[in-house]
Protein backbone atom coordinates (compact mmCIF):
# COMPACT_ATOMS: atom_id res chain seq x y z
CA UNK A 1 0.00 0.00 0.00
CA UNK A 2 1.43 3.78 -1.02
CA UNK A 3 3.85 2.23 -2.64
CA UNK A 4 2.43 3.05 -6.16
CA UNK A 5 1.34 6.66 -4.75
CA UNK A 6 3.06 7.57 -1.61
CA UNK A 7 0.15 9.24 0.69
CA UNK A 8 -2.53 7.93 -1.36
CA UNK A 9 -4.38 5.85 1.22
CA UNK A 10 -4.64 8.80 3.64
CA UNK A 11 -5.66 11.37 1.00
CA UNK A 12 -8.22 9.13 -0.17
CA UNK A 13 -9.53 8.76 3.72
CA UNK A 14 -9.65 12.23 4.38
CA UNK A 15 -11.58 12.89 0.86
CA UNK A 16 -14.12 10.10 1.30
CA UNK A 17 -14.68 11.64 4.96
CA UNK A 18 -15.22 14.81 3.17
CA UNK A 19 -17.86 13.96 0.70
CA UNK A 20 -19.66 10.99 3.33
CA UNK A 21 -20.39 13.87 5.35
CA UNK A 22 -21.47 16.70 2.80
CA UNK A 23 -23.36 14.41 0.01
CA UNK A 24 -24.03 11.60 2.39
CA UNK A 25 -22.61 8.36 1.89
CA UNK A 26 -25.10 6.65 -0.54
CA UNK A 27 -24.63 9.39 -2.61
CA UNK A 28 -20.88 9.63 -2.47
CA UNK A 29 -19.05 7.52 -5.29
CA UNK A 30 -15.93 5.87 -5.43
CA UNK A 31 -15.07 7.79 -8.46
CA UNK A 32 -15.99 10.76 -6.47
CA UNK A 33 -13.58 10.17 -4.08
CA UNK A 34 -10.79 9.03 -6.29
CA UNK A 35 -10.92 12.65 -7.98
CA UNK A 36 -11.41 15.03 -5.03
CA UNK A 37 -8.10 12.48 -3.85
CA UNK A 38 -6.31 13.34 -7.05
CA UNK A 39 -5.93 9.69 -7.98
CA UNK A 40 -7.63 7.11 -10.29
CA UNK A 41 -10.43 4.89 -9.24
CA UNK A 42 -8.28 2.29 -9.75
CA UNK A 43 -5.84 3.67 -6.94
CA UNK A 44 -8.77 3.58 -4.84
CA UNK A 45 -9.45 0.07 -5.72
CA UNK A 46 -5.87 -0.86 -4.70
CA UNK A 47 -6.43 0.24 -1.25
CA UNK A 48 -9.50 -0.60 -0.01
CA UNK A 49 -12.62 -2.63 -1.49
CA UNK A 50 -15.16 -0.93 -1.49
CA UNK A 51 -16.74 3.01 0.13
CA UNK A 52 -17.75 0.98 3.00
CA UNK A 53 -13.84 -0.27 3.97
CA UNK A 54 -13.00 3.49 4.23
CA UNK A 55 -14.57 3.93 7.37
CA UNK A 56 -14.42 -0.10 8.85
CA UNK A 57 -10.58 -1.63 7.75
CA UNK A 58 -9.29 -0.53 11.28
CA UNK A 59 -11.74 -3.25 12.40
CA UNK A 60 -8.90 -6.64 11.92
CA UNK A 61 -6.51 -4.61 13.75
CA UNK A 62 -8.85 -3.64 16.60
CA UNK A 63 -9.77 -7.15 17.04
CA UNK A 64 -6.40 -7.91 17.10
CA UNK A 65 -4.80 -5.79 19.36
CA UNK A 66 -7.62 -6.42 21.89
CA UNK A 67 -7.59 -10.14 22.07
CA UNK A 68 -3.23 -9.97 22.26
CA UNK A 69 -3.86 -7.33 25.24
CA UNK A 70 -6.47 -10.21 26.74
CA UNK A 71 -4.05 -13.15 25.90
CA UNK A 72 -1.40 -11.33 27.32
CA UNK A 73 -2.67 -10.92 30.54
CA UNK A 74 -1.70 -12.67 33.46
CA UNK A 75 -3.45 -16.18 34.43
CA UNK A 76 -4.29 -14.66 37.81
CA UNK A 77 -6.30 -11.82 35.96
CA UNK A 78 -10.13 -11.95 36.39
CA UNK A 79 -12.30 -12.44 33.82
CA UNK A 80 -13.65 -8.76 33.47
CA UNK A 81 -10.68 -7.42 34.42
CA UNK A 82 -9.06 -9.10 31.48
CA UNK A 83 -11.60 -7.60 29.34
CA UNK A 84 -10.78 -4.11 30.49
CA UNK A 85 -7.50 -4.62 29.58
CA UNK A 86 -8.77 -5.51 25.50
CA UNK A 87 -10.52 -2.66 25.91
CA UNK A 88 -7.60 -0.30 26.85
CA UNK A 89 -5.74 -1.47 23.64
CA UNK A 90 -8.53 -0.31 21.82
CA UNK A 91 -8.35 2.83 23.27
CA UNK A 92 -4.96 3.11 22.58
CA UNK A 93 -5.72 2.65 19.00
CA UNK A 94 -8.41 4.74 17.71
CA UNK A 95 -8.14 7.22 21.05
CA UNK A 96 -5.80 9.49 19.80
CA UNK A 97 -7.98 10.71 16.83
CA UNK A 98 -11.10 12.54 18.46
CA UNK A 99 -12.31 14.77 15.48
CA UNK A 100 -11.69 11.67 12.98
CA UNK A 101 -14.07 9.49 15.09
CA UNK A 102 -16.46 12.53 15.63
CA UNK A 103 -16.29 12.40 11.64
CA UNK A 104 -16.73 8.53 11.28
CA UNK A 105 -19.77 8.39 14.01
CA UNK A 106 -21.09 11.07 12.28
CA UNK A 107 -21.62 9.42 9.01
CA UNK A 108 -22.32 5.98 10.34
CA UNK A 109 -25.22 7.44 12.37
CA UNK A 110 -26.61 8.95 9.36
CA UNK A 111 -26.85 5.62 7.37
CA UNK A 112 -28.87 2.53 8.81
CA UNK A 113 -26.84 -0.27 6.31
CA UNK A 114 -23.51 1.68 8.14
CA UNK A 115 -25.32 1.28 11.60
CA UNK A 116 -26.02 -2.39 11.34
CA UNK A 117 -21.91 -2.87 10.07
CA UNK A 118 -21.29 -1.19 13.06
CA UNK A 119 -23.58 -3.32 14.96
CA UNK A 120 -22.02 -6.49 13.52
CA UNK A 121 -18.47 -5.26 13.83
CA UNK A 122 -19.08 -4.74 17.74
CA UNK A 123 -20.80 -8.67 18.05
CA UNK A 124 -17.64 -9.80 16.10
CA UNK A 125 -15.63 -8.61 19.02
CA UNK A 126 -17.56 -9.86 21.54
CA UNK A 127 -17.62 -13.43 20.47
CA UNK A 128 -14.06 -12.66 19.61
CA UNK A 129 -13.23 -11.63 23.66
CA UNK A 130 -15.64 -14.70 24.79
CA UNK A 131 -13.69 -17.01 22.44
CA UNK A 132 -10.01 -15.64 24.17
CA UNK A 133 -11.58 -15.98 27.88
CA UNK A 134 -12.84 -19.67 26.94
CA UNK A 135 -9.20 -20.55 25.70
CA UNK A 136 -8.00 -19.16 29.48
CA UNK A 137 -10.17 -21.35 31.10
CA UNK A 138 -13.03 -19.31 31.91
CA UNK A 139 -16.62 -20.99 31.37
CA UNK A 140 -18.51 -20.32 28.54
CA UNK A 141 -21.37 -18.48 30.15
CA UNK A 142 -18.79 -16.22 31.90
CA UNK A 143 -17.06 -15.42 28.75
CA UNK A 144 -19.98 -14.51 27.11
CA UNK A 145 -21.16 -12.07 30.05
CA UNK A 146 -17.93 -10.50 30.43
CA UNK A 147 -17.76 -10.00 26.87
CA UNK A 148 -20.86 -8.70 26.32
CA UNK A 149 -20.86 -6.42 29.29
CA UNK A 150 -17.25 -4.84 28.16
CA UNK A 151 -18.81 -4.19 24.87
CA UNK A 152 -21.52 -2.62 26.88
CA UNK A 153 -19.33 -0.61 28.82
CA UNK A 154 -17.13 0.41 25.52
CA UNK A 155 -20.58 1.31 23.75
CA UNK A 156 -21.59 4.27 26.39
CA UNK A 157 -18.19 5.01 26.66
CA UNK A 158 -16.97 5.62 23.10
CA UNK A 159 -20.54 7.34 22.28
CA UNK A 160 -19.39 9.75 25.19
CA UNK A 161 -16.45 10.91 24.60
CA UNK A 162 -17.29 10.88 20.73
CA UNK A 163 -20.00 13.78 22.15
CA UNK A 164 -18.58 15.39 24.72
CA UNK A 165 -18.01 18.69 25.09
CA UNK A 166 -14.33 18.68 25.29
CA UNK A 167 -11.67 16.64 24.35
CA UNK A 168 -11.21 13.49 27.17
CA UNK A 169 -9.03 10.67 26.91
CA UNK A 170 -10.57 7.88 25.67
CA UNK A 171 -8.88 5.03 28.19
CA UNK A 172 -10.60 7.50 30.78
CA UNK A 173 -13.54 7.59 29.63
CA UNK A 174 -13.64 3.92 29.36
CA UNK A 175 -12.38 2.98 32.51
CA UNK A 176 -14.71 5.66 34.66
CA UNK A 177 -17.75 3.27 32.49
CA UNK A 178 -16.29 0.56 33.85
CA UNK A 179 -16.54 1.52 37.26
CA UNK A 180 -19.77 2.88 36.63
CA UNK A 181 -21.13 -0.55 35.75
CA UNK A 182 -19.54 -1.84 38.85
CA UNK A 183 -21.24 0.89 40.89
CA UNK A 184 -24.24 0.16 38.97
CA UNK A 185 -24.39 -3.31 39.99
CA UNK A 186 -22.93 -3.18 43.20
CA UNK A 187 -25.09 -0.75 44.57
CA UNK A 188 -28.62 -2.03 42.77
CA UNK A 189 -30.97 -3.54 45.40
CA UNK A 190 -34.83 -3.14 45.56
CA UNK A 191 -35.63 -0.26 47.01
CA UNK A 192 -33.23 1.75 46.98
CA UNK A 193 -33.37 4.99 45.06
CA UNK A 194 -31.00 5.93 41.96
CA UNK A 195 -28.55 8.59 42.31
CA UNK A 196 -27.54 10.60 39.41
CA UNK A 197 -23.93 10.64 39.13
CA UNK A 198 -22.03 13.49 38.59
CA UNK A 199 -21.64 13.44 34.34
CA UNK A 200 -23.58 15.87 32.17
CA UNK A 201 -22.96 14.32 28.86
CA UNK A 202 -25.57 12.95 26.82
CA UNK A 203 -24.74 10.15 25.04
CA UNK A 204 -25.83 8.56 21.65
CA UNK A 205 -25.13 5.62 21.20
CA UNK A 206 -24.33 3.56 18.11
CA UNK A 207 -27.10 0.83 19.69
CA UNK A 208 -29.72 4.08 20.20
CA UNK A 209 -29.42 5.22 16.58
CA UNK A 210 -30.96 2.33 15.15
CA UNK A 211 -34.49 3.64 13.98
CA UNK A 212 -36.08 0.80 12.01
CA UNK A 213 -38.72 -0.25 13.26
CA UNK A 214 -38.23 -3.94 14.88
CA UNK B 1 -56.48 -11.13 11.78
CA UNK B 2 -58.05 -14.61 11.46
CA UNK B 3 -61.42 -13.28 10.55
CA UNK B 4 -61.16 -14.98 7.53
CA UNK B 5 -60.01 -18.18 8.13
CA UNK B 6 -59.82 -19.41 11.71
CA UNK B 7 -56.13 -20.70 12.98
CA UNK B 8 -54.26 -19.18 9.82
CA UNK B 9 -51.88 -17.25 11.99
CA UNK B 10 -50.56 -20.59 14.10
CA UNK B 11 -50.81 -22.65 10.22
CA UNK B 12 -49.01 -19.81 8.53
CA UNK B 13 -46.61 -20.10 11.65
CA UNK B 14 -45.93 -23.78 12.07
CA UNK B 15 -45.44 -23.88 8.33
CA UNK B 16 -43.20 -21.35 7.74
CA UNK B 17 -40.66 -22.55 10.60
CA UNK B 18 -40.77 -26.28 9.56
CA UNK B 19 -39.61 -25.22 6.07
CA UNK B 20 -37.36 -22.25 7.22
CA UNK B 21 -35.40 -25.52 9.27
CA UNK B 22 -35.88 -27.65 6.15
CA UNK B 23 -35.16 -25.54 3.12
CA UNK B 24 -33.55 -23.14 4.99
CA UNK B 25 -34.56 -19.16 5.46
CA UNK B 26 -33.92 -17.85 1.71
CA UNK B 27 -35.06 -21.06 -0.07
CA UNK B 28 -38.32 -20.71 1.49
CA UNK B 29 -40.82 -19.18 -0.45
CA UNK B 30 -44.24 -17.24 0.95
CA UNK B 31 -45.90 -19.46 -1.80
CA UNK B 32 -44.72 -22.81 -0.18
CA UNK B 33 -45.47 -21.41 2.95
CA UNK B 34 -49.38 -20.54 2.02
CA UNK B 35 -49.55 -24.18 0.57
CA UNK B 36 -47.83 -26.12 3.56
CA UNK B 37 -50.67 -24.07 5.69
CA UNK B 38 -53.43 -24.98 3.35
CA UNK B 39 -53.95 -20.92 2.86
CA UNK B 40 -53.62 -18.53 -0.29
CA UNK B 41 -50.72 -16.07 -0.38
CA UNK B 42 -53.37 -13.60 0.23
CA UNK B 43 -53.49 -15.19 3.46
CA UNK B 44 -50.36 -14.89 4.13
CA UNK B 45 -50.02 -11.36 3.55
CA UNK B 46 -53.30 -10.66 5.42
CA UNK B 47 -50.87 -11.97 8.26
CA UNK B 48 -47.42 -11.08 7.75
CA UNK B 49 -46.23 -8.19 5.63
CA UNK B 50 -43.55 -10.52 4.51
CA UNK B 51 -41.51 -14.01 5.47
CA UNK B 52 -39.62 -12.31 7.57
CA UNK B 53 -41.76 -10.78 9.93
CA UNK B 54 -43.19 -14.22 10.84
CA UNK B 55 -39.37 -14.69 12.95
CA UNK B 56 -40.15 -10.49 14.34
CA UNK B 57 -43.55 -10.21 14.39
CA UNK B 58 -43.70 -10.13 17.84
CA UNK B 59 -41.33 -7.61 18.67
CA UNK B 60 -42.97 -4.45 18.82
CA UNK B 61 -45.31 -6.03 21.89
CA UNK B 62 -41.85 -7.57 23.72
CA UNK B 63 -40.71 -3.90 23.50
CA UNK B 64 -44.50 -2.20 24.85
CA UNK B 65 -44.68 -4.57 27.41
CA UNK B 66 -40.36 -4.14 28.68
CA UNK B 67 -41.61 -0.63 28.49
CA UNK B 68 -44.38 -0.65 30.48
CA UNK B 69 -42.77 -2.91 33.39
CA UNK B 70 -39.69 -0.96 33.38
CA UNK B 71 -42.36 2.67 33.55
CA UNK B 72 -44.69 0.91 36.29
CA UNK B 73 -41.86 0.35 38.70
CA UNK B 74 -41.43 2.18 41.98
CA UNK B 75 -39.46 5.50 41.82
CA UNK B 76 -37.34 4.37 43.91
CA UNK B 77 -36.11 1.52 42.02
CA UNK B 78 -32.79 1.71 41.23
CA UNK B 79 -31.81 2.00 37.27
CA UNK B 80 -30.30 -1.88 37.27
CA UNK B 81 -33.29 -2.97 39.10
CA UNK B 82 -35.57 -1.62 36.67
CA UNK B 83 -34.28 -2.97 33.71
CA UNK B 84 -34.45 -6.51 35.15
CA UNK B 85 -37.99 -5.63 35.99
CA UNK B 86 -38.38 -5.35 32.04
CA UNK B 87 -36.32 -8.38 31.19
CA UNK B 88 -38.53 -10.22 33.63
CA UNK B 89 -41.41 -8.88 31.30
CA UNK B 90 -39.95 -10.29 28.33
CA UNK B 91 -39.20 -13.76 29.84
CA UNK B 92 -43.07 -13.74 30.55
CA UNK B 93 -43.60 -13.45 27.13
CA UNK B 94 -41.32 -15.48 25.48
CA UNK B 95 -40.47 -18.13 28.04
CA UNK B 96 -43.35 -19.89 27.45
CA UNK B 97 -42.37 -22.08 24.47
CA UNK B 98 -38.69 -22.89 24.19
CA UNK B 99 -39.28 -25.47 21.71
CA UNK B 100 -40.63 -22.63 19.82
CA UNK B 101 -37.57 -20.60 20.58
CA UNK B 102 -35.01 -23.18 19.58
CA UNK B 103 -36.49 -23.82 16.30
CA UNK B 104 -36.18 -20.05 15.81
CA UNK B 105 -32.94 -19.76 17.33
CA UNK B 106 -31.94 -22.27 14.61
CA UNK B 107 -33.28 -20.37 11.69
CA UNK B 108 -31.81 -16.86 12.63
CA UNK B 109 -28.09 -18.79 13.41
CA UNK B 110 -28.42 -19.76 9.69
CA UNK B 111 -28.73 -16.80 8.46
CA UNK B 112 -26.42 -13.59 8.64
CA UNK B 113 -29.56 -11.57 7.26
CA UNK B 114 -31.08 -12.42 10.11
CA UNK B 115 -28.62 -12.21 12.89
CA UNK B 116 -28.26 -8.67 11.62
CA UNK B 117 -32.33 -8.41 12.52
CA UNK B 118 -32.05 -9.89 15.35
CA UNK B 119 -28.64 -7.90 16.62
CA UNK B 120 -31.05 -4.26 15.53
CA UNK B 121 -34.26 -5.50 17.70
CA UNK B 122 -31.69 -6.03 20.42
CA UNK B 123 -30.27 -3.05 19.73
CA UNK B 124 -34.09 -0.66 19.03
CA UNK B 125 -34.61 -2.51 22.53
CA UNK B 126 -31.65 -1.28 24.17
CA UNK B 127 -31.88 2.25 23.44
CA UNK B 128 -35.55 2.09 24.46
CA UNK B 129 -34.80 1.20 27.77
CA UNK B 130 -32.19 3.30 27.60
CA UNK B 131 -34.88 6.40 26.93
CA UNK B 132 -37.27 4.65 29.58
CA UNK B 133 -34.77 4.78 31.98
CA UNK B 134 -34.26 8.92 31.10
CA UNK B 135 -38.03 9.45 31.70
CA UNK B 136 -37.92 8.34 35.04
CA UNK B 137 -35.10 10.81 35.76
CA UNK B 138 -31.74 8.61 35.33
CA UNK B 139 -28.93 10.58 33.74
CA UNK B 140 -27.95 9.57 30.10
CA UNK B 141 -24.86 7.49 30.12
CA UNK B 142 -26.02 5.74 33.26
CA UNK B 143 -29.41 4.73 31.66
CA UNK B 144 -27.73 3.76 28.43
CA UNK B 145 -24.95 1.55 29.84
CA UNK B 146 -27.92 -0.14 32.79
CA UNK B 147 -29.85 -1.04 29.47
CA UNK B 148 -26.95 -1.95 27.55
CA UNK B 149 -25.79 -4.19 30.63
CA UNK B 150 -29.54 -5.26 30.51
CA UNK B 151 -29.26 -6.54 27.39
CA UNK B 152 -25.79 -8.06 28.12
CA UNK B 153 -27.39 -10.33 30.67
CA UNK B 154 -30.41 -11.44 28.31
CA UNK B 155 -28.34 -12.23 25.33
CA UNK B 156 -26.31 -14.38 27.30
CA UNK B 157 -29.70 -15.75 29.41
CA UNK B 158 -31.53 -16.07 26.56
CA UNK B 159 -28.69 -18.30 24.56
CA UNK B 160 -27.81 -20.45 27.57
CA UNK B 161 -31.83 -20.84 28.14
CA UNK B 162 -32.55 -22.02 24.98
CA UNK B 163 -29.14 -24.21 24.06
CA UNK B 164 -29.77 -25.71 27.29
CA UNK B 165 -30.15 -29.64 27.82
CA UNK B 166 -33.29 -29.36 29.44
CA UNK B 167 -36.22 -27.50 30.30
CA UNK B 168 -35.59 -24.31 32.25
CA UNK B 169 -37.23 -21.01 32.95
CA UNK B 170 -36.06 -18.01 31.31
CA UNK B 171 -36.74 -15.76 33.91
CA UNK B 172 -34.43 -18.10 36.22
CA UNK B 173 -31.41 -17.99 33.53
CA UNK B 174 -31.82 -14.41 33.46
CA UNK B 175 -31.83 -13.39 37.01
CA UNK B 176 -28.84 -16.45 37.48
CA UNK B 177 -26.98 -14.00 34.77
CA UNK B 178 -27.67 -10.90 36.33
CA UNK B 179 -26.53 -11.97 39.68
CA UNK B 180 -23.67 -13.73 37.59
CA UNK B 181 -22.50 -9.73 36.00
CA UNK B 182 -22.92 -8.89 40.09
CA UNK B 183 -20.73 -11.37 40.97
CA UNK B 184 -18.04 -10.57 37.99
CA UNK B 185 -18.11 -6.86 38.76
CA UNK B 186 -17.54 -7.05 42.37
CA UNK B 187 -14.78 -9.49 42.18
CA UNK B 188 -13.48 -8.38 39.35
CA UNK B 189 -9.85 -6.95 41.02
CA UNK B 190 -6.39 -7.22 39.72
CA UNK B 191 -4.29 -10.24 40.70
CA UNK B 192 -7.63 -12.26 41.58
CA UNK B 193 -7.88 -15.40 40.06
CA UNK B 194 -11.39 -16.40 37.89
CA UNK B 195 -13.07 -18.58 39.28
CA UNK B 196 -15.87 -20.82 37.37
CA UNK B 197 -19.48 -21.13 38.11
CA UNK B 198 -21.10 -24.04 38.05
CA UNK B 199 -22.90 -23.39 34.74
CA UNK B 200 -21.68 -26.07 32.39
CA UNK B 201 -23.51 -25.05 29.46
CA UNK B 202 -22.30 -23.87 26.08
CA UNK B 203 -24.10 -20.70 25.01
CA UNK B 204 -23.81 -19.41 21.43
CA UNK B 205 -25.05 -16.19 21.63
CA UNK B 206 -26.77 -14.38 18.70
CA UNK B 207 -23.96 -12.19 18.79
CA UNK B 208 -21.49 -14.72 18.91
CA UNK B 209 -22.96 -15.65 15.76
CA UNK B 210 -21.97 -13.24 13.18
CA UNK B 211 -19.11 -14.56 11.64
CA UNK B 212 -18.99 -11.79 8.71
CA UNK B 213 -15.58 -10.47 8.71
CA UNK B 214 -15.13 -6.75 9.97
Amino acid sequence: MGRWEPGADSRLREAAMELFLDRGFEQTMVADIAERAGVTARTFFRHFTDKREVLFDGSPDLLERSLAALESAPATTSVLDAVALALDAVAGLIGGDREYSKQRQAVIMANPELQERELIKLAHMSGALAAGLRRRGAEASEAELAAEAGLAVYRVAYAQWVDAAEDGDLRDVIRESMARLRSLTAGATPDQPSTAPDSDTVGTGVLQGVERPS
